[in-house]
């Protein structure tokens, strides 16, 4: 066989394995040899069809079917069209056989987000593999969740360090959205050895946690539904792991507390993607603390806040995080480099499975046991 | 008469002329002669009694009666205790005779927010003139609505430059509320020339007001119900003035993208002080821009808020504003040495009672017509 | 005569009228009518043969002759290459008649430093008009000391508001200089009503004058060896005005310190051009407080700093600031238009003349009594 | 014998141990039985009499003879003055019994400097243990060289984890200075991952090598001219360490570039102690990258610096540090107490002596083979 296989979303909760013809480049184009593409949470709601009614992008972008999803990728470069080499995120020559990770999008590069340096994924006219993104034209393959991907002129490669296992290097991208936690550590002191509370120990959760105990947090609290996620949470560091569905949003405060000197802590992460956990994220910051509001990426409805009692009266501030920073993606994986021995990669990349498997992929992704689910090869 | 004249809240809707003893100043305390007070909103609450439910701190302190009123304050110094002089906010000398604006709040010293350089008003044993320290006991007047106030040992004073009159120098502390601007500009690009909404423009969203134009931001939008609020507002440089009363959420947003290049503010004020304006402030914004909560100091309950559409995917900021640095009394008065001159002074300040009529003003600051009230004189 | 006048630099000291033909802008291009081009402390460094010997950039390009000067630049569209629009910098259509200051620079937008979001002119190949693009090749006309220019495409475009005189909007580029005010600001408290100390009132130092003035700043101090320049300094807005040539060093410090309350300044900005100066601003500066060095873009050689006394235990920042953000171009201009009645633009652009008498206006732009001089018309 | 033992600073160069009155704490001090103390940088300079001739602080205080040095403590509290107990940083009690960190200086709380919130060692009259408060009066005791400690009312005190071994508490202080770090990071992208360099990695070098590493750095380059600390860093995550001695300023600055994909370090810290490695350290770092000058404490003469090439057209950013963070005790204790594992403690701390050996520690200090060399016991 020559074609180049994919798994393509046809509808919601329709997933088949097709063949497209083998890409050409056009100049300053690149064809990539997958390695790895990872599930995210994103795709599970494309997946049940719930980006069809809110896109959740500034832009309400609707996403259609056909569609090749996969936007956290690692591979190596097939062709380059039109040259020998593409410039990677340092500025250095890639070549044919470099193993790359590339950014999930591309931005216009003319609009006033782009032009005065506001983070890329708010170009009003960028384009996303894996969701804006369909295969329903050539050259189709525009998600990762296949053999080959055709990445467009433009977008930014970042070369892979020869230390960082695929299994690693396919969390850079969720790991570059964890930028809550920096821009947390500019506007507040202290601004190392804060005390951390990450609600959602799913994949994106536990990228925020990783992140978090990487860059020097001081006590590290996880809260989750699932246990299997909450001991992971602990091996990777979390000083204290709770489980939400034992304790109401009062005791969960109160518990946060206990383990925070009684102020509540310096930063809140909401991974949860849903908007429930919201104004209990608000209970368990310390006045004056920051809440980053990171899952929630698809439009699930409003929730009750309290203006005065959990924002303006206790100096509160929240962090909407909307996606990822490409100047994150280099430093990400110079983190991965340092670190990647001190992390259990098999127990963070919990399933791989072939593309022809790649709707048992996404229901395996929403379930106890699982944490980040991989697809790679035919 | 050798008695100070105080106006004292005795209760919900009661104020009455009482008269204390003239105090001594213990060592290190100031006895200021009070030239000028200002009502404050939450004053207004105060005096409704809606403070008693939520005292709208993060320490959930109760505010008893009877109370003196006044943290907004400028006056002369009368006497010092102990010492010929007392160090202003610059390490200068005060004497006897210097014309001051004390801080409105006392802090402990000694707990975590205050010894690692929080904002000042996060002090967890914080003591705040007019507010949680009543006139049940002596030295009483720990209040500006009187003719001496009782200023305790550490308390923060600021000479005030002789080109600020008194009817400025009243605005400081509420000046140093405005901080989230300058915060704002910290986390985002531009840091000038922005654009700007400012919801609610009574006494505190003018505040914000004057100094979003005094600090060179570009398009100024002011929207309230009152036209007497938004033609002030006009005169102080807003370049478009919207009436709340005759336009919808969305209605409102329209209008301010048209106003903002389709892009929505980069800034907005929501200093409305009722919680049903936060969710249309969050539609003000642009992606990736600031909302400041600066006026709901109490709590009158929740509103219906979406963290993924209004917040996690347009990339917004919330920042909580609980009160006034410490270190912006300083820079405000400089900031009113500077501009005085283009400041309409009488209009900003529309009303100036004597204390004996302290409950009629209380009721005249919240109608039409009136801006910022003040007391002076028995 | 069909042809395009410019002023064109042939050498160290030689400047001489040339015509070039017509330009006919390839797509995405856009020729500009000139309406005025600014004089810059670069140009007169290149006038002066002395860029080549050290370009003054970090990537150390040779300036070569024939040059055509000018990157401080206001005119009106004349064409737009395969298009009707181009987008401006708030991504809004440009057409042919619309007034514009073009971007100085062209950056890359593939290397490290375009792509992770660093100050647009530290791209590894930047190209920046009336500098590194010679005009000895087609279409020639990359300066703006011509009756027309020639954008590349990709360059930055910024509509010029109604009420902007060409006289202030050729100083947009000048003022989006500035920046290493604001880049204080985040730093250090205060973050407006600062003192602030500008060495060096050419028209570099008068534009941070300005934007200091404009963006809230408190003490404003002045310090050159002409009273020409001084004069207007005091008139935009300056408290004090000190002759570097009647005080030594030690002298400056002191009348700085008690203009301050005693500390120094919050903020010095070295606009001199030369490296004397240096040692003497970190004397000027209070502890704690930031010297914003902008000036020096041409290397005129090493002087003696105190790494122990200047610096480390005065805690002082030094902040390099080698060009102008691209995204302050619109805030800059937004700036302009909110307070162009408050500026004395007759003084400000001391002289205007026509492009046949560049080598005069170069010459003169160096003596006292000129402040911004400009080219303007055959 | 029932006298306190002291190693007392008599003269330059002359060390003796001492004894004193066992204190009577006033109310609000503390006596602290002392576990270890650090020698510092600045305890080597003012036993060779070099801070007689500049003292190295803003208020440029003459430090005097007889003098208990040692600010780098650790201890159990002895005593507390007129209470049961103390607030630590986090505002908890602290009781006799518990083990300690003691802040290294005591602030005067009424300067302009402590009342505008700028880091503590600022304040304008602080006081110093072991350096400003000389032993020549009652109670004398106010360095950590010595058996017991006197603690003024107000001193900060910050408890120790339980899992944090003495020998890392007495690294707080030092780690409390690494906070050029962090502002770094305020200031440029990235925020983390970045490449960073240690020059000089003695005791204070290494704290900021092991900070750089825990917060979460990528490749960290150590220069020294001592194989032995080279050796150390290395093992400490230094990803390359070269020999100062061996390499001039422009190959050093060669292996940097090599090692930083060609650009040079994002941040380089100078903590040499002396003024010539300035110069050197201005041009390992890239363009836009920031300088931390945090080891030239005391005056060692000026250095040839060239603002234009070196700061101004490479946008290159310069961090004075002149002492340590009172908010970062806490952080830097929190993330010993999460990384104290992985930290080779007996390499760190070299050589522990007991009190009557101090002149010879402070010899051995200077020595090849010794990193942090401490005193505990008589």
């Amino acid at each position: 066989m020559t074609g180049v296989a994919a798994a393509v979303m046809t509808g919601p909760g329709a997933v088949e394995l097709r063949e497209f013809p083998r890409p050409e480049p056009e100049p300053g184009a690149v064809v990539l040899d997958m390695r790895l593409s990872g599930i995210c949470g994103t795709d599970k709601h494309t997946f049940r069809g719930e980006t069809l009614q809110y896109a959740g992008t500034p832009h309400e972008r609707q996403i259609g079917y056909p569609l090749i999803c996969g936007h956290e990728n690692v591979g190596v470069i097939a062709a380059i069209g039109g040259a020998d080499a593409v410039p990677d995120g340092a500025g250095r020559p890639l070549r044919v056989g470099d193993r790359v990770v590339p950014a999930a999008n591309v931005t216009c590069g003319r609009c006033w987000y782009c032009l005065t340096g506001q983070p890329y994924y708010l170009c009003e006219r960028m384009e996303d593999y894996g969701n804006s993104l369909g295969c329903a034209d050539p050259p189709h393959l525009f998600g990762g969740w296949a053999e080959q991907m055709y990445l467009l002129p433009g977008t930014a490669l970042h070369r892979v360090p020869d230390a960082v296992p695929d299994e690693l290097a396919v969390l850079t991208e969720p790991l570059a959205v964890t930028h809550g936690i920096d821009t947390a550590r500019r506007l507040r002191r202290p601004s190392f050895g804060e005390s951390v509370v990450v609600v959602g120990v799913g994949p994106l959760g536990l990228c925020h946690l990783i992140k978090a105990r990487l860059v020097g947090c001081g006590r590290l609290i996880a809260i989750d539904l699932l246990p299997s996620r909450l001991a992971l949470a602990e091996d990777l560091g979390a000083t204290l792991a709770l489980r939400a569905d034992e304790l109401e949003a009062g005791q969960l405060a109160e518990r946060v507390r206990a383990h925070t000197d009684g102020r509540g802590a310096d930063l809140v992460i909401d991974a949860s993607g849903v908007p429930e956990t919201f104004p209990t994220c608000l209970r368990l910051v310390r006045t004056g603390g920051v809440l980053v509001e990171a899952g929630a990426f698809v439009d699930l409805g409003p929730v009750g806040v309290n203006p005065a009692a959990d924002i303006c009266t206790r100096n509160v501030t929240v962090l909407g995080i909307g996606g990822e920073l490409l100047s994150d993606y280099g430093p990400a994986l110079e983190l991965l480099a340092r670190s990647h021995d001190r992390l259990p990669v098999d127990r963070i990349v919990s399933h791989r499975l072939p593309l022809s498997r790649a709707g048992e992929a996404v229901e395996l992704a929403q379930r106890d046991g699982a944490m980040k689910v991989v697809l790679g090869g035919r």
